[in-house]
Formats: structure tokens, sequence, C-alpha cells
């Protein structure tokens, strides 16, 4: 039986730089994990069924539809044998509000057994989103990161109680990666 | 199939101005919204049913006579068509603690869209309260007001990974009425 | 038909202080509570069954096999008659992040009525905490406790949605015990 280890971080928190490093790490240890993205894999699943073409037909689909796509993936995921990565959103910050990443359907199948919250200080993903032209967001201030992290906290504890996974912060603070992977590691290993 | 829009705050924060300027201005554009208080519906329920004849009795009713109240209620308001906005209390400040608005079993038959918390600051529901003497209320402190604000915050959290619906703050500050009016059309429309 | 009181505080905060207190003082207004340890309770549910000698061994057994026992136990709680206090973790630290005391399985048995959060400033625990010298203990940080409260009122909330238990604070802080101990004999009468 494998480990399902989810994580998660606000945009430009650095999370994929974390989990790369301490991939890397483990693989020197000798223990492997398969990194899957959630979106992705979802599209798959709704690709293979031939019912969206791209992901933003994807996103467009029916809330029901979307609601089945993501218990689907989630069915999917909790198949794959062996260490599992889940990389996606704790919450998606939409024009109307907060939308979980694991709602209830998606935690009963998915059954995670750690979920990682990888943080770091509001100003830090400020000044790396505003560094990062290339990517089109939309820009939350200080404060709006911060209610984002704030918010995300709140989620993983009702996932934790809802699925029993631990829940863990990683923080990832500027010129201290080298610290973020070390904790990441040591929750993979 | 219209939208399902659950309103809350906690007492002094304007929600209701909020709502009627919001409702008042999606008229304008031709969008309607039925407004419906939670705890009324309940009371018509558990008046047709015979089992109270005034919103105080109905308090008094066993918890479990309350919470099939509360599931009935929620059924009923779930097979209203068109755009309907829930006015209820996101948690209820009691003696014994807060007190979930929308548990679980409620939850799962309304199946909220989206989960409106307005808010503001401390100091300015503080001073919303003292002015208003009509009312009797625990008067609670600065430091109790913000706690209910953040149980609140986290509370709707799980009403999002539970539900799916998504959790959108509204801040309606002093002198921003016509901010917060916008905010909440936005989340309307 | 008794009261299920549960009542939790991260390691330091004085819990059991203010339990007893609260307890001999409600003995002399002549209500009782039957006051039960849910770890205890637990192993001694393994016990019977004969699939763990001792609580190291039992923190050993493969995760299905804690999580079945917690039902159990939760199950076992749930028939006593009479007032009941619940003395258990809100979350446990672990390596691998907070874990829920009450997961969806404890609570969909348990269906506590209260929920009692013994908190108090992070500074007082930590001093607390460093001049127990004879318990073993991780020592977290004034900011690892500060994340521990915070963590245990949101996983609180999710509990609330959950089971409609009501969420109670009571702070212990320092020289006021009888302050806690009142506002404990408040929620138990």
């Amino acid at each position: 039986m494998g480990k399902t280890v989810v994580i998660t971080g606000v945009p430009g928190v650095g999370k994929t730089t974390v989990i790369n490093g301490a991939l890397a790490a483990l693989e020197k240890e000798g223990v492997s994990y398969q990194s899957i993205n959630f979106g992705t894999f979802m599209f798959e699943v709704a690709s293979q069924e031939g019912i969206a073409s791209d992901r933003d037909e994807m996103r467009r689909l029916d809330q029901d539809v979307q609601r089945r796509l993501q218990r689907s993936a989630a069915q999917g995921i909790a198949q794959i044998e062996g260490n599992i990565i889940v990389d996606t959103h704790c919450t998606v910050s939409t024009p109307k509000g907060y939308l979980a990443g694991l709602p209830e359907w998606v935690l009963r199948e998915l059954k995670p057994d750690i979920f990682v919250l990888v943080e770091t200080d509001e100003d830090q993903i400020l000044s790396r989103r505003l560094s990062d032209a290339s990517r089109v967001r939309d820009m939350d201030g200080y404060m709006g990161i911060r209610d984002h992290q704030q918010f995300n906290r709140s989620i993983a504890a009702s996932y934790a109680m809802y699925s029993g996974c631990t829940v863990k912060i990683v923080r990832n603070a500027d010129f201290l990666l080298d610290k973020a992977v070390a904790d990441m590691v040591e929750i993979l290993r």
C-alpha cells in the first residue's frame, strides 16, 4: 500500500519547486513517488469520455458533470499503486468566492493520508507574483493573499475531519528553499 | 435552474441593508431573487405541522424535532424555483457556544451555490450594536466579535468542503455601503 | 437523556485542572458527570478484543484497525447513560501534521452536544510546558502553539457543522483559574 499525499499552495508560493526538490532528494534514497496533477488527470477522464476536447471546454461543463468528473478522477487516482503525490489546489479563488479543491465527493474517493499546505509570508508571495509577468492572474493584494491562506488552513481542517488525513504546513520562505525541501522530504520519506 | 445564495453576517454587520441595496439594483437589470428567511420558513413548517404556535415554542422543542424541522425547511427551500437568497446565520453565538447555522443535514438538502459572509471591522460592529438600543442582545466585546467572525470563516470553509458551494467575503465598511452593495450585485448577477 | 460534552485543549493548557475544579463544584450542586478518557476507553476496547496488550502496541496497529477501534469506542461511549465528559484531543500534532481527534466516523457515533476548547495565551502554555520537566514532549515554540490552537478552532468548526454540537471556548489564563472553572461549570450545569 502506497501513501497518497496531496500537496497544495496558493499561486506563487513555489509549490512546484519544493516538490521537485523533494522528489530528487528522495530518489537518491530509493523512495519514489508518482506525481499527478489533479486537473490534468480530470481532463484526461473528460477527454476519454469524449465530453471535453480542451480544458476551457471542461470548465464550461454543467456543475453536475464537473462534479461527476471530479469524483471519477479521484477514483482513478485512488486505484494507482505505490506512493503518489497529488498536485492540486486547496481552494481556488474565483469571482464568486473560494471553491474547495477537495470537496466531499473527492475526499471520499481519494482518501488522502497526508495533506500539505505550502505557505509563506504574504509579501513574499506578492513579490513573486509581481515578478512573474508571464502568468496572467487576478492580482490579489496583501490582505487578499492573507485571507486566502487563512481560508486554506480552515478548509484543510475540515478535510482532516472528514477524511482522517493529517494536515502539515510547510513554510517555503525566501532564501530557505533548502529547509522547505528538507521538511517535504521528511513528510514523504 | 436558479441560484441558491446563502447570505450571513454577525448581528450589527448591516447584512439586510446590503441585501436590500443589491436586490433593488438587480431589479433594474431585470435580475430577480426571492428572499427567504430560514428561521421564518422553518417556523412556517412547524406551524403547518401544528407543533409550534410561536417561535419561542419552536426553540423549546426537542433537539431531534428541531433538527427534523431544519431539514424539512431546507428541503422546502430547495424546491423553490428561480433564484433565491437565504437569509440566515453562519453560526449563532449561544451560552453553550457557537451553533452551526447550516449543519450537515441542512447543507445536504439546501445545496447552496454561493455562501456569503458579510463582515466588517469589529469596532464598527460594536458601535452599530451600541447605537441600536432597541435590540436586546448579549453584548459581546471587541474580542468576542472578532472570535465570532473568525469562527464563521472557519465553519464556512467546512460548508464549502461538504456542499461544494463557493464562500465569498463581502466587506460592509462604514462610509462604503455602495461598495458592499456593488460587490453583492456582482455575486448575485 | 444525559449530555455528552467533549473537552479538549493543547498539552499544557491546564485542561485537567479546569475539569476537576468544575466537577467538584458541580457535585455540590448535585450535578454529576462521568468522566471518560477517549484514549483509555479505546485501549480497553482493543484489549477486550485481544488485539493490543499495551497502548504503544495499539498505536502501531494498521490504520484501518485503528479507525475501527475509534468507531467502536465512540459507539461504546455513546451508550453510557447520564452526563458524560469525554476527555480527548481536538487534534494531535504529529510529525506528519495535525491529526483529527474526532474524525467523521467518531463524530457520527459519539454525537456530542457540546465541544469545549480550553485555551490560553501561547506564552503561558510555553512556560507551563517548560516548567513540567517530567513530561517528554516535542517542544513547540510560540508560533507552533499558536498555529496548533488556531487549527483546533478551525477543525472544531467542522465538528460543529458535521455533528451539530456547539463549540465553546474557555480561557484558562494565569491567575484566573477560578474564572475558567466557573465558565466550565456554566457549560456543564
